[in-house]
């Protein structure tokens, strides 16, 4: 099962359930683990997750536009500039199959057609003849689009005239101009959103409009963020007519890209305060602080085993708290505790109260310095 | 496999890979989707959310202190006021087991005693002379100790002298104490942490101190909070001694819970604006306008499809947005809008500037008014 189909099956599994109480067009997202059939490599795991938006029960190519910004907008939240979002509208590869009488053939095609980056025309179109069964005319014929470039606006002149007989096809290419259009009329720029008649995107429920996503600077981990419009995949869970667009941002890849370009600083979560362990018949005092901290919102860690204080101040040290407030033996027979500043080296000895409020002081002042 | 056996796999096919470089102590949390193999039932589903956190690497009193601390306060920190966190040690009554010689029988007796509440305590007995090969005379010693109640403190007296031959027993029982008594010192109030020695928790991976928690308004949909030391689990995935101590709360149950006692506030999430799409031929002038009020931080939803302005206003009533930012025909020709507080059933006409300063300004008096 693939990512998508998976994905499609929580959404149908539980929004649809209730789709008349919830109403349409309706909007949602899931973030979840999912899993690969396929075979593993460098950032395509087998377990991975996955981050999906969906908008349901609309054909409207205001979805299409808005699925294409929340796709840009979102690769820029995460901190991307240099990425480009490829679009490309699978209606008019089936107005040309229309047109060459291959319209029952399309989905052995778009897997051929899928490996154009890998195995080059020649051998898509080897496949396209021998697993598809086309004549050598008509593999020609589906490489000649699948093999445009130029502008967005070139692109699309060119495409006209080999999907002009097919309805399909017109339908395909007045939707990619509308979807293109509304996105730079939404401020994005130009170069960003790239119409590519490459994109096959191999898995056959797609009927309209599909997104790929590449970082520049790393083409070749492949698409970050892909989707595209499935007019009829609820049909496999639903008796419902059930039109939607989403996309999924895969998350671990994504990640993996941020990682190999720096992306992505080293982030240590510790507690802000740290108490040792030190004295061995006193592990109710030091909960009874931590206790009183935590009261007042500061985060603690107590040190679980009586260890030497020096091995637990290393251990502090590489987990890099903040504060350590310390209490041994004499400290507890004064009725005080050292307050130590671990960034600065400094310490302070803060009478200790039955409600801590020195302490906790003390604490506050170093952490908000 | 059992939801806690998935989330150990978790657990240690992912920080003991790297457990020499992120040092012990270790405290980590999980919150994932996990499955059970067992019968589905109302709160008990075949897939669920858990809420694990864990503390690896130490066998100290202090962590299983703090444990029992994390549970009292997460749920009062989800709303909880009347529960009971039922503590008990594994150790007694595998020190007892040993005194009756039953210690390679400890499997089958920890599942008949987790039946007690269902089947009483002859049934029990008669499962465990049936089924783990006791004598009766065996059978009733082992319910002595499962059915000793009392204050924490009459239990501790109680199930002093059935264990003392036993220095695993006596080991449990210390164990008990300093954990009770650290969790009062912690300040929890001492009705909320009970000493219940019948609570068995039947998965045999338990070694010491196990706990499990009650609603006080719902005991019959078991315990919401559960978890326990396992100093030996470790070992079923890796080479290293990895001694550890944990909890999780299981998301659906106490959801389930919560709703039934209403506390669950019903929410909605619409966006802050709606924009009809109401004259067909401006698309990209309302994704434009949605953009400028993104582009300042404002939420928005554009309908998809250009139907009745009323059917509209219908489904914005229907999910609750704030402002609706009506504009057709006229009010383009004119280079206004209506900003509509929906709340009020009021609205103001705006200029609309390129920036849609005007109406960027108006649509936040209404949010933050």
């Amino acid at each position: 099962m693939t990512a998508r189909l998976k994905a499609a099956r929580i959404l149908y599994a539980t929004p649809t359930q209730h789709i008349a109480a919830l109403g349409t067009p309706l909007k949602c997202y899931h973030v979840a683990t999912v899993w690969r059939g396929e075979n593993t490599q460098r950032g395509r795991y087998r377990e991975f997750m996955q981050c999906d938006f969906d908008t349901l029960g609309t054909r409207s190519a205001a979805a299409d536009v808005e699925t294409v910004l929340v796709v840009h907008d979102l690769m820029r939240a995460v901190g991307f500039e240099q990425f480009t979002v490829r679009v490309n509208n699978r209606q008019l590869l089936t107005g040309l199959l229309e047109t060459l009488d291959l319209a029952d053939r399309a989905t052995p095609i778009l897997r051929a057609l899928d490996k154009l980056g890998k195995i080059g025309p020649a051998g898509v179109a080897e496949e396209m003849v021998a697993v598809a069964g086309t004549t050598h005319d008509q593999a020609s014929r589906v490489l000649e689009l699948a093999q445009i470039t130029g502008t967005n606006d070139e692109v699309l002149r060119q495409v006209e005239p080999l999907v002009a007989k097919s309805e399909t096809g017109t339908a395909g290419l007045v939707r990619l101009r509308e979807t293109l259009r509304g996105v730079l009329a939404a401020g994005v720029a130009q170069e960003r959103v790239v119409l590519d008649v490459s994109i096959a995107r191999g898995l056959d429920y797609y009927t309209g409009t599909v997104v790929e996503t590449f970082l520049d600077a790393l083409p070749r981990i492949g698409s970050v963020c892909s989707g595209g419009r499935y007019d009829n995949l609820a049909a496999l869970y639903t008796s419902q007519a059930l039109p939607g667009i989403g996309a999924s941002l895969g998350l671990d890849r994504l990640l993996a890209a941020m990682e190999e370009l720096g992306m992505v600083d080293k982030v240590a979560t510790p507690a802000e305060v740290f108490i040792p362990y030190f004295d061995k018949t006193r592990l109710h005092d030091y909960l009874k602080l931590a206790a009183r901290l935590r009261g007042a919102g500061i985060s603690v860690e107590v040190y679980p085993d009586p260890k030497r204080l020096g091995q637990q101040l290393k251990y502090a040290d590489r987990r890099g708290f903040r504060v350590a407030v310390i209490a041994g033996a004499d400290e507890f027979a004064s009725a005080r505790v050292q307050v130590k500043d671990l960034e600065e080296a400094r310490q302070q000895n803060v009478p200790l109260e039955d409600d801590a409020a020195s302490v906790i002081a003390a604490v506050r002042e170093i952490l908000e310095a």
